[in-house]
Order: C-alpha cells, then sequence, then structure tokens
C-alpha cells in the first residue's frame, strides 16, 4: 500500500480524553475513531491488524476442530426469557422493540441462541461433543465505557461454546481451549497468565482468564511464586489464620459515645484503636434476604466470595432504608451484637477479643465486643479481598500481585443452561441426558490494546511482527529524488511480490513527520533510503523493537526481510 | 473435517414454510437456521462458503486500493438527524435508546458515519481518491423478511464508499468498482447482468445493479438485444411514440352513467370499449402537493419515473380523503377534466381522441375526452412500466424481459451527502470543495442464495467450486471395512496435505444416506470407495456439476483432484 493513497490519519498531539496509553496511540496512529461513548470506527490499519488476529483465532480454533458459525446480533426475547436472564441481566442489556413491537436484545453474549441452535439439531451422542465459534460484533451497554476499545460498548469477540455428553467429556473440551487459547496469545507474542477465575454458585464448574501483564491494567493478578498458584482478585482465595480464641482475657463490653463517628477512620481515630481491632460490619441486599458480613476494619469484604458463600443470585449493599430497619440505627454505626440476620464472618475474626463493633444505635459504638458471648456467627468463611502478603490458600507462602488485562475467559458451564433450555441427547442407551456446556471469549479489540498497551516506547507503537499491519515500512527521505524513488518502489513490488505486507511512505512530506509517523504506527522493520547512504548503495533496516539498525545492500534487501520473518529474527 | 464430528444437521423433509429453492436447500442441507422472523444463524458449511465469498470480495476490493474498515453497527441519531434521513427512512430504520436515553439506530446502512470519519480525517486534495469498505452485519426492520436468507432483517453486506475530488474522479472510482463487482461474480461462477438502475431525483448520477439471472428473481430486468441496452424494470426507458395529434375525429364530450363502476376491467366492460381507450387517472399525494398522473387503461404507472418528473422526495398514492378533496367524488371516478392539480400523463396518451375517463362524480364518467379541449397536461412523459415488446428507447427495437436477483448495487451519489454533511477539502489552490461520492453495495448471504438459485438440480446444491464449502467429499461406502476406512482416511489427509479442503464421510449411516446428503450439500466432487471398485484398486469420482463418473486408481485420486482444480477441468 502506498501511503498517500492510505487512509492512516496520524496525529501529533495526545487527545486530551485518552486516559490509558493504547487509547492514545490508537487515535494517533490513526486505527480508530470515536463515534459514539464507547463505539468506534476502525480504521485500515487497525483492521489490517484485526484480521491477523482474526486468522491466528480462526487456526486455532479450527486445529481444535471447532466450527465456525455466524449467529444473529440482534435476539428475540423469548429466548433470554426461558434462560431467566431477560429479568436477570441489567441495563447492560440493549432491548428494543421492532416494528411488530416485537421485544429483542442486542446480544452481548450468545448462550441462549447458540443452546436453541444445538437443542434443535444435535439429538443423539453420536453428535457430541461438537464446539462451535464465531467472531462476530457484540454490543453492551456500559454505564461508564473507557480507554478506548478496552471497555467499548460495541465491541468484537470471538466466543466459542462445547457440547459434551458429560463432565470428562466437558473436562476434555475445556482443556483443548485453554491449550488453544494459549497458544494463540503466544502467537500474538503477548506476555500473559492464565489465572483461576470465579465461577458464581455453579457447583463443579470452573474458570481461567487469561490476562495479559500490563500496569496499566484493571484487573489484579494474585499469584504464588512459591506453588504457581495464580487467581484474580475476586477469585484469590487466602489461607485461615490458625489462631485459636483466648476467651480468658475478655473483657466486659462497654457502650461508648462515639457522635457522628461513622468510618473505620474516624471511628479508630476518636477511641484511639488501630482498625486491627475494628469489626466492620456491612449489611447486604441480596435475594434471600439481606445479610450481615464481618471483616477486620483493615480488610476490604470481596462480594463475590460472600455471594458465592450466600448462595444467592443477586448481592448488593443495602441502602439506608434496609441498613434502618435491620440495625434500628442510621448507616455508620452497624454492629453484630443484636443483629438477627445470618451474620458472615471472614477468618480473621476467628478467635480475636476485645473488638470495636457499632452499636446498632445512632451514636453509638460497643468496646470489648467479644463472639459468642455478645453475637453469633453464622458461618466463618474467607470473604476478604487478597493482599500482598496474604498467605497462599496452597502453601501458605506470601502472596504477590501485578496488574493485568483480560484478554481470554474460558468457563466451563455445566449444566447451567442445558437445564433452563432443556438441551438434552440420548446416550447409547437411548436414556436423556443434559448437554454439559463450556463458554469462552476472547475479546479481539481488547486483545489488540493490550498487545500495545505492553508493546510502546515513548514514540509510538510496537506491534508483536504477527500483528503488525504491515511488515516493513519503506521510506525514501526525499521522494523528489528520481533513483531514490525508483529504487524504493522496486524494493516495494519485490517485497510485495515476494508475499511481504509492505507500506511505502510515498509521500512528498518532511523527512520528520515522516520518521515520527514510522516510529508511531509500529511496523516491525523500517527501511530507510536516504541520500547519503542509497549513494553508496545501501538502505538502512531499522528494527523497531530493538532499535537495531543495519546497513543493507540494496539487492539484499529482500532477503534480508525473509530471514527476519521466516528464518532467525535478527 | 470429519462429517461425524461437523454441525451439518441435513433434513430429509423439505420445510413447509421455505417458499423459494434456495431457501430449501439452504435449510435442508444444515446451512442455516431461523432465530426469528428474517433473523438467521448460519451454521459451518454457510459460513465456509461466506469465508470464501468474502475473501473473492477482499481481493478484488485490495486491487482496486479500496480500504477495509469497520464501522459501528450502532449509530447515533445525530448523523441521521444531519443528513435528514433520521425524518426520511421509515420503519425500516431500527431506532432505539440506549440506557442514558440517547436515540440510536441499528446502521441499515453507512453513508453517515463514513463521511463523517472522511470529513474528519481528510482535509486535503492530497488524500483523494479514497475508496473505503467494509463487510459487516446490517439490519433493515423490513415489513416482510421472505425468502430465507434473501431478503432478511439482519444480514451481512459488503458496502464501499469513494471519495474524490470531482466529478471525473468520481466517474473513474465507479468504473473502477464496475469492473471489480463484474469480477467478483465472474470469480463466484455466477450468470450475472449489470443493468441499468434509477438514481432517483439527483442529478448528473448513475446507478447499476448486478442481477444474477433466476426464474425465482424477484426483480424484473428489461433488455435490448440489439443494442445492447439494460435495465431493471424501475428505471428501463420506453421509446416515445411517434403519433401526432388528429383534432378532425374529436367528437363532442359526452357524459354518461357508470354506477359503481370503478375499475379499468369494470368500466370498459360497462361502456364495451377496450382498456386502450381509457384513462387512468392516478392522484398522488407528495411531499410537492397533490398530482394526477395518466396512463392508458392497458399500462402500469411507473411511480419511480413519475417521482424523478415531479422532483419530490415521497410519493405516495392518495388516501381517499384526497382523492375526494382533489376530485370531490369517491375513489373509482377520478378524470383529468376539471382537475385543478398538475396532471403528468404518459406519452402514450400524447394524440390519442375520444378517451373514456372518471367524471370527478359519483358513478359518473366521461365519453370522448380530448385534451387541450378537455384538460391541460402539465407534461408529457415516459410515466409507465415497460412491458415485452415496448419499442427500446436507445435503439426502437423491441424490449425482452428476464428475472433476477439484485446481489450488487453501485451508485454515484455526487454531493449528496457531502452537502448535507459539509464534507469537504482544499484543492491545489487552497479552495474549498464538495467532495464527489459513490456508494456501492454486495449482498453476502444473497450472493450465496442467489448461486444456489442458479446452481441446483433436484437432488440438492451443486456449488460452483470457488464458493464451495469443501472442495471434495469422501464417502466411503462401508466405513466398518477397515481397510476401505484406511484408505478414505489416507486419501483424506493426503489431500488436506495438499491444500484440498475435504470432508471426510466417516458416519456409520446407510450408504442411501450418505449419498443423498453428498448430493444435497453439493460439494464439487465425491470420491466414493466402493467395495467392488476398492477391489479394483480403484475409486470413483463423481462430478457434482454434470454428473460425470470416472474410475480412478486410488494412487492417482490426489494428482486427479489437483488437475480438476488448478489444471484443465475435466
Amino acid at each position: 500500500m502506498l501511503f498517500s493513497k492510505a487512509l492512516i490519519p496520524t496525529l501529533r498531539e495526545t487527545p486530551a480524553d485518552a486516559e490509558v496509553i493504547s487509547h492514545q496511540l490508537m487515535l494517533r496512529a490513526g486505527m480508530i475513531r470515536k463515534v459514539a461513548a464507547g463505539i468506534y470506527s476502525y480504521l485500515p490499519l487497525a483492521q489490517r491488524v484485526f484480521q491477523k488476529l482474526k486468522t491466528i483465532i480462526r487456526e486455532e480454533m479450527n486445529r481444535i476442530d471447532s466450527q465456525e458459525v455466524t449467529l444473529p446480533g440482534v435476539q428475540p426475547a423469548e429466548l433470554w426469557q426461558e434462560s431467566g436472564r431477560w429479568h436477570f441481566y441489567g441495563k447492560e442489556l440493549l432491548r428494543f422493540q421492532d416494528r411488530s413491537e416485537r421485544d429483542f436484545c442486542l446480544g452481548p453474549t450468545h448462550e441462549e441462541v447458540i443452546t436453541d441452535l444445538v437443542r434443535r439439531n444435535v439429538k443423539s451422542y453420536r453428535h457430541l461433543p461438537l464446539i462451535l465459534y464465531q467472531i462476530q460484533t457484540k454490543f453492551r451497554d456500559e454505564i461508564r465505557p473507557r480507554f478506548g476499545v478496552m471497555r467499548a460498548r460495541e465491541f468484537v469477540m470471538k466466543d466459542a461454546y462445547s457440547f459434551d455428553r458429560d463432565e470428562a467429556g466437558a473436562e476434555e473440551s475445556y482443556h483443548k481451549m485453554y491449550q488453544a487459547y494459549s497458544r494463540i496469545f503466544e502467537r500474538c507474542g503477548l506476555d500473559f497468565r492464565a489465572v483461576e477465575a470465579d465461577t458464581g454458585a455453579i457447583g463443579g464448574s470452573f474458570s481461567h482468564e487469561f490476562m495479559v501483564l500490563a500496569d496499566s491494567g484493571e484487573d489484579i493478578i494474585v499469584y504464588c511464586e512459591s506453588c504457581g498458584y495464580a487467581a484474580n482478585l475476586e477469585k484469590a482465595e487466602i489461607k485461615p489464620p490458625e489462631n485459636s480464641p483466648s476467651p480468658e482475657n475478655q473483657k466486659p463490653p462497654d457502650k461508648v459515645s462515639t457522635p457522628g463517628q461513622k468510618t473505620v477512620e474516624e471511628v479508630t481515630g476518636f477511641l484511639g484503636v488501630s482498625p486491627e481491632h475494628l469489626i466492620k460490619t456491612l449489611i447486604f441486599s441480596t435475594d434471600k434476604g439481606p445479610v450481615a458480613a464481618l471483616v477486620r476494619g483493615n480488610h476490604e469484604i470481596n462480594e463475590i466470595k460472600l455471594k458465592n458463600y450466600v448462595g444467592c443470585e443477586e448481592l448488593v449493599l443495602a441502602d439506608d432504608s434496609l441498613v434502618e430497619k435491620v440495625t434500628h440505627a442510621p448507616r455508620g454505626f452497624a454492629g453484630p451484637v443484636g443483629l438477627t440476620i445470618p451474620i458472615y464472618a471472614d477468618h480473621a475474626l476467628k478467635g480475636v477479643v476485645n473488638m470495636v463493633a457499632g452499636g446498632n444505635e445512632n451514636d453509638v459504638h460497643f468496646k470489648n465486643v467479644n463472639t459468642p458471648r455478645d453475637y453469633q456467627v453464622t458461618l466463618y468463611a474467607d470473604l476478604r479481598k487478597a493482599e500482598v502478603n496474604d498467605p497462599c490458600a496452597r502453601c501458605g507462602k506470601p502472596l504477590k500481585m501485578r496488574k493485568g488485562i483480560e484478554v481470554g475467559h474460558i468457563f466451563k458451564l455445566g449444566t447451567k443452561y442445558s437445564e433452563t433450555l432443556h438441551a438434552t441427547y440420548l446416550d447409547q442407551a437411548g436414556k436423556e441426558k443434559r448437554i454439559v456446556m463450556g463458554c469462552y471469549g476472547i475479546g479481539v479489540g481488547r486483545t489488540i490494546a493490550a498487545a500495545i498497551e505492553q508493546h510502546h516506547d515513548k514514540d509510538g507503537i510496537i506491534f508483536p511482527p504477527t500483528l503488525a499491519p504491515y511488515q516493513a515500512l519503506i521510506l525514501p527521505v526525499n521522494i523528489n529524488e528520481p533513483k531514490v524513488c525508483e529504487t524504493a518502489f522496486k524494493i516495494y513490488n519485490a517485497l510485495q511480490s515476494d508475499g511481504i505486507e509492505a507500506l511505502m511512505d510515498d509521500r512528498d512530506e518532511r523527512p520528520g513527520i515522516k520518521f515520527k509517523d514510522a516510529d508511531l504506527i509500529g511496523i516491525p522493520l523500517r527501511i530507510t533510503l536516504g541520500r547519503r547512504t542509497f549513494e553508496e548503495g545501501k538502505v538502512e533496516i531499522r528494527n523497531r523493537k530493538t532499535g537495531k539498525v543495519d546497513l543493507v545492500n540494496v539487492e539484499e534487501t529482500i532477503g534480508y526481510v525473509n530471514d527476519h520473518f521466516f528464518g532467525k529474527p535478527r
């Protein structure tokens, strides 16, 4: 492609509303443009990168006999009502009516549609296992779309679904997909980790997230260097402390006035105790009724863990009226003493004595609160967010943390959807059985953004060679010198004939602009034809990643480039 | 791919609700399944055909330096309001609000979004010409989706848009695209015609439709074998007759009672005249006020032609109240005599005398109506639908007709969108000028359906080799015979290694089912391993299209298949 004919509208300035580097660089390199909040147009350079990634994904999906389909974006409400998600999915599910006033939604995911397809067309054990995938545009009406294509509302996703006869088959499909995902991200040249993720309340299921390591990541990876355990923050388990209760030190309870002191900071400051000695009492509203959760003042509740222990579908922090109803006090003074709702307490509260807690009365706290004397715990459990140096649940060694960007997610669904949607098959004995499912997703746009977060420098993008929109950029410093121009075109044509995708900067622009653009758009090799080197019969080949420059004879250019991509990289 | 692992749910019976053969065969071959009215899932076999077609399209688009982009499906109302189409586009434009109650629509086409992209990023003549394309899912809320993927609501389209400095450049882009489209449909193995199509009221523009010839087509192609003129029925021009008025034969007007006689048939039967002697008077409501259109009783009005002559944006047949207001009579008695609105008359009414026409009074017609004595014509024009043997507007020879399926449409837009959306550039002299645009579309799903309409027989689909989901189907008649099975797999593996896409029917099914499925899904070559031929060391290779069968030595199979696809076809 000739740069003069290409739509690559590079920008000098960093757009003000772009917070993360991939968003800034994708805008500056002319890859994307915003159409509305969380809705983007992908320009030719981005489109080429997309195609590279899609090809890698297709090859790896086909390799595990996963078959490509295309399911509709516009989906009838009936299927979502059948699965129950029409009710449970919140406002992220964009709903509308067609001209006949029938209810539809824009698909944020495709479990319902694909389960419907399979239940209608797969009847016998002989047609299982089956893995289907698609690469398709999804829509999720995010409340706060941000970071460019990283958290967009309209986005391209590779989603896959596996259908198996039994749990063992489903685990095999899961494992195949785990391997395929690993190969995909490896081939993209990404430094990533597969980490355990939460599976919600579905028994016997498991899930992994594929995280690209990047300091700008929104997700936190918790890992143990000792035993190899890795999980996201929602999931990361903590080894329970081995405290034992020491009843002998229990002091009598002491009601104290704490006017206007509500937060952990306020209360501990006012009473002169450290946060470890405070019980933080949080009231939650759930579909199984209100519950209280207790953690130490210096710990953070992990709502996902709590939800799994409560075994509920929905769990949100109680509003003021529910807090008042349950504690008979305004928010800020909740405590376990006298509560009549179930009380879940974090392991770290087991055996501690003489704690401070809310008094369930306005402007009142208790000192020297002890259990079981003053309150009873329904269940002690791992309820808090892991922190650096918490003990690993597997081996007890200190946990570490890094930031990551979730680019893939694999999930063993079990029979969740085959139950609600009645997807069954007849086994060898002619008996009807539920299909065991898995679902798998890769954020296509997000993977590209993550690749840029991980591969850039101050001058611009450094595309991994497998994702690069072009492999080589030819840069004649002065296109108006006929001999330089002629040789540049010769190299350009020869590269193209050899199957190397080349971008030829034939623009009559100042060299500074051309060099800056070359760095910005991050093509792996830049072949520069300057006057001085050219007079010596040489071109300058610069590796965008290493910055290494080689002077190469004009006639050896093609061989050099081919060696770089198909032989041993220099 | 192994048939046993593939999702190819073939059906024995023809589905009752499938009217056209492509719809029936795509359902029976397990290519598509309906999700909702006009909304389909595309199964693996269809997906493979899609990918073949997309690759052909991409290659031909790239060949003319058209660059691929991806524009959003969800589009903000603001752009459509700016172009005016938020108002003019009817209910086919599916509109909805997001969670913040902002108006959006599902893109049925992308002129607004792409013009917005270009106006923001292209400023100088140096960045023009530019052709951008995408292959993308569109949504049009058709009032009556039908014929399977032929007229679906959600469908995949390749749309392209050209941006040029001036009319001459725009015509060059148009011509390039015309050639590219011709190559695409040729490569698909389709018998097609490019025909002139209507351009609406945009001056100086032109348009062609690419029609696949098929008796089941909804569109009518009008063509002249003598001069090569070809157009769709909306556009097809008719040479005006060379009558001259013969005032000497004019009889005096005669008011007659025609109680309850309203239609052409009723009136001409009642009065004992032939339809050629009746003036059919049609009242239309337009955004420029009501107009009357006159055609002979045996002719059909062409509303597109009328609309272009009136020069209005909207034109619909008047409702009863407007007919009464304009004619002072109920519907069925309209005539030109005494009308005060503009009267457009078809050329065929020029110079005719003593006609029957409505009396603009209940149950009344006039006989011997003549112009200009009894009414005045605002404009004589070509207002009617062409019929077989009408004289060609170019050469006067009789026109012929065939049915076709519109699979592509190219349109020189001129400055329609660059005017309303202010898409301008600075020319070499630094003067601001409007960008001249073209738009171009290929219905991807419809092209595949059209290919099936044109290429099938009573047993099933006969895929053109370039679109076929697999090139060869290997059919071991009895998979349980170890030697047959082993050889079949050898051939299968050898074909795959050679880059031939093969489907291996490894199912333990009755031979009848396997042969029927093979015919139904239409793979170009079927390689059968039966016991008898196999014992002679041979396989049977059958050409799905010609039915020709060759007995080939097992070891020569790969060479035969390669010759067929890459050498001279046998």
